[in-house]
């Protein structure tokens, strides 16, 4: 079996072989450029580590591996675009550096490119394959819709929250476990199980990304920390400090989405201390160890050697407890 | 075999009954929106068309048919935006209607929903149709990427203005064909000369629409006569004219072309009359009918008997001799 490093590894390869030597050059510079950004790699990560779980060699679930990275850079591009946002992972987005056109296009042309990819899947898993990509690229599009939606509410409860999370960022870590698992030939069974344990981590990675976007370090933390406080965004610790709230604290932070000229750390440290008073962090770190453990029931109804599941609990643990 | 009548009712039919019946309604209505404003039809049409022409049921082709028309609209939708078009069929855009951000995002859902109807098709036909539709798909966004470049350019030649318009137009019509080869057995030498069909009378149907724009009848032709010219839009009449022109018309171009404030119909009547003096119309005709020509010399090498041509050569016909 190959461990993490192997995999990472073999992924930052396959980037790096992957060119897309097609005319006119204009379309597809953006999309080199936006891959070749970095980040995680946790989507085609979990499409190769579930494949290795039931395969030595994970050959075959390099294009799918690859298209789900693909895909996923192509949402953070017109997501950029959308949501205004000037820098990606401290660089300069795609519209900034080009426009707002090349944006739209060269987005346009990487999601195509995503199947493209699929499509050099094995014929005989090629059609569950693509339904399980379209399902999950059609339920992202949503969770974005609800996203943008929420922005101009502050009556957002958990549930919705949770419903959009569960859209724009759990479905597509569940499809990368389940794609691997078809294609390593899992049974139907096994690869729903993966699909559940995805989806419960990745509702939890994003509330660990929530509570590090207050609580998070400076040093290691990719982007500014309080960067959701500053924006007003219904994140699942404001959601659940306005559930909790007294008039006064509700009345403070009703009082900041209003304001329009602030220093950034006094916002900050306002939230921050509302934020205490009521004790979202262990909130939030209850609500992330309990979706970890609905996800580790899951594993544990596999149908293999639990040894083949050092790696994918090893990073699931990596992505739950990180610092940044 | 069926009638084009027949075709047309079939597909109004077909895209009436397609329902998106997903959450979030905010993501899907402007994609019933745009769906429903009509249009010629003809890329589905030439799917069912190609099928019938080897089928006599053609059933198996309607997933094709209405994923290419789903695609068509995609990209109107995303190209209407990147062109800030207010108008489109007469009625308002997206972009219009809703926002930026919905044209954005609706826009890539139904990308997505070409994939999908697609892949509804017959497993046998899966890889074939999903490589010939990504192919084409990414050659359309290279054709959007060359027309934005050409806005900023005056010397544009024919020679690029023709692959511009091929990417950007003619293989959607190639592809359609070809599609509804593959779903009805087609040969792979019956299916290429289908596309190589397509591609000329798409060029053709390019060519007849620049010229419709200045010699249209304003009563049936479906926008505003002159809005190339308006817009300094390098189409095959003014590319034609500025190869051909003396130092005198040249000059009273360019001066057009730098011109911000001016009456519409003085600048299509100064345009119309350097094109009358070359002669443009004819210059387009005879091209019109030299692709037309192409086009039918690989009708004449299809093993098909004569009688199941009848309806691709009426619509190729009325749509190349068409007043509107």
């Amino acid at each position: 079996m190959l461990t993490f490093t192997n995999i990472l590894q073999r992924i930052e390869n396959e980037v790096k072989a992957f060119k897309l030597d097609y005319q006119p050059q204009n379309l597809y510079t953006p999309i080199e450029y936006i891959l070749s950004l970095g980040g995680k790699r946790i989507r085609p990560a979990f499409v190769l580590i579930a494949n290795n779980i039931y395969n030595d060699t994970i050959d075959d679930a390099i294009p799918a591996a690859l298209s789900l990275e693909v895909f996923h850079n192509f949402t953070l591009l017109h997501d950029d675009l959308m949501d205004e946002a000037d820098m990606r992972r401290n660089k300069p987005t795609v519209h900034k550096l080009w426009n707002a056109n090349s944006a739209i296009l060269s987005g346009d042309a990487m999601l195509i490119v995503a199947y493209q990819l699929i499509s050099q899947s094995r014929p005989e898993h090629l059609k569950k394959l693509l339904d399980l990509f379209t399902q999950t690229a059609l339920e992202i599009c949503g969770g974005q819709q609800y996203d943008m939606e929420f922005e101009l509410r502050t009556d957002v409860e958990e549930d919705e929250y949770i419903e959009m999370i569960r859209l724009k960022t759990a479905v597509l870590l569940a499809c990368g476990l389940k794609m691997g698992a078809i294609i390593g030939g899992a049974s139907k069974e096994d690869a729903n199980h993966l699909y559940e344990y995805g989806l419960n981590i990745g509702l939890a990675f994003q509330l660990k990304d929530d509570l590090l976007d207050v609580y998070g370090n400076p040093a290691t933390f990719g982007k500014n920390i309080g960067g959701d406080i500053l924006s007003n965004k219904k994140t699942f610790l404001l959601i659940s400090a306005l559930k909790h709230a007294s008039e006064r604290q509700k009345k403070v932070l009703y009082n900041w989405f209003e304001t329009k000229t602030f220093t950034s750390s006094e916002k900050i440290d306002s939230f921050r201390s509302i934020y205490d008073e009521l004790k979202i962090k262990d909130m939030t770190e209850v609500k992330i160890h309990h979706l970890y453990n609905i996800a580790l029931s899951h594993l544990t109804q596999l149908n293999v050697p639990e040894e083949r599941l050092t790696v994918l609990k090893e990073v699931s643990n990596d992505l739950l407890y990180r610092e940044s």
